[in-house]
């Protein structure tokens, strides 16, 4: 981890602070736009206090990215298991679009950003959640419009989670999200919901 | 423009490269991750030598950028010259996933870079170019999902014509991207083609 050894309550609350803070600051400058200057301006401290928890900027981002990673890959292997390609589309597809709908911010850091992606691609414990993606949706259709279909909805998705409006709530937005997907997949909803 | 006074065809030349250095390098840093300075090490030439030509680093995106804002101000015009929503939602939808599919780079830069966004839509000559796009697309569905389904399809087809195969032609690629906008926005295919 990247905290030091033994953190208190109070390093955990002020860890969170510097991850809120960068999460704001890479949606609106990027993260290659972002200095951990920049972070410890923003809160009105010093360089040293965000030195503290995070070495380095890549650090940094992997903290803020890092629960939503975690879901995306509980997202990943509940689609690999479905049996057949379609089924792993749909599940991999549901699971993406109630993943953005409820944090909007950082999957538009995710998918947004060709910083963020060089840099989780080449992190060793994240490169699968970032190249299984576009394969599972692109099963059913693995030619090069599968290919297509599938960055169509990993961006646009992200996009249009990170630009809804405030008031539309999570739950309304993951299933116009989900809907919108499926047009894309050419994905028909399931007859029934199974687990 | 952005060039000292009576620039030579040497000037210009030397321009170009400059420009497509950059496209290069904010794809693979994003804008706010490009200096002018990197731009200079790109092509291993002085930083003065990219000052001659632009002097700040937006000026130099606005150059980068200026082609295909101007043709995405001719697709806006043509759509708005449409006599129904549904029809300048689908001029706007044809003219963007041609532009995108022809200008890949160009076009990722342009949607998926927060600090791009920022900086055109503070600028007097393009902020109008990126703000009618989500509206044309839009206009046949005004509610909160019409604007989702706007934003999937701007940002979902830059990203897709920036991660297609180099070996899918632009017709095909603008071809798949039109029937998936289409998909989206839930537009029918116009029966016949009108000027």
């Amino acid at each position: 981890m990247t905290t030091a050894a033994r953190p208190s309550a109070w390093d955990n609350d002020s860890r969170q602070r510097f991850l809120d803070a960068a999460v704001a600051l890479f949606v609106r400058h990027s993260f290659a736009g972002t200095s951990l200057q920049m972070v410890a301006d923003e809160l009105g401290v010093t360089k040293a206090a965000v030195y503290y928890h995070f070495r380095t900027r890549d650090q940094l981002l992997v903290a803020v990215m890092e629960p939503m990673l975690t879901r995306l890959r509980e997202v990943i292997r509940a689609a690999e298991q479905q049996r057949t390609p379609r089924a792993r589309a749909e599940s991999m597809l549901a699971g993406y679009a109630a993943l953005v709908a409820a944090s909007r911010s950082t999957s538009s850091v995710l998918t947004t950003d060709p910083s963020v992606i060089r840099v989780l691609r080449h992190h060793p414990e994240w490169s699968e959640v970032i190249a299984r993606p576009p394969v599972l949706l692109a099963g059913p259709d693995p030619g090069p419009l599968g290919g297509v279909h599938a960055t169509t909805v990993l961006t646009g998705l992200a996009g249009a989670a990170s630009g809804a409006p405030a008031d539309l709530d999570d739950d309304t937005l993951a299933t116009a999200l989900l809907h919108t997907g499926r047009r894309i997949l050419g994905l028909r909803a399931p007859r029934r919901h199974s687990a």
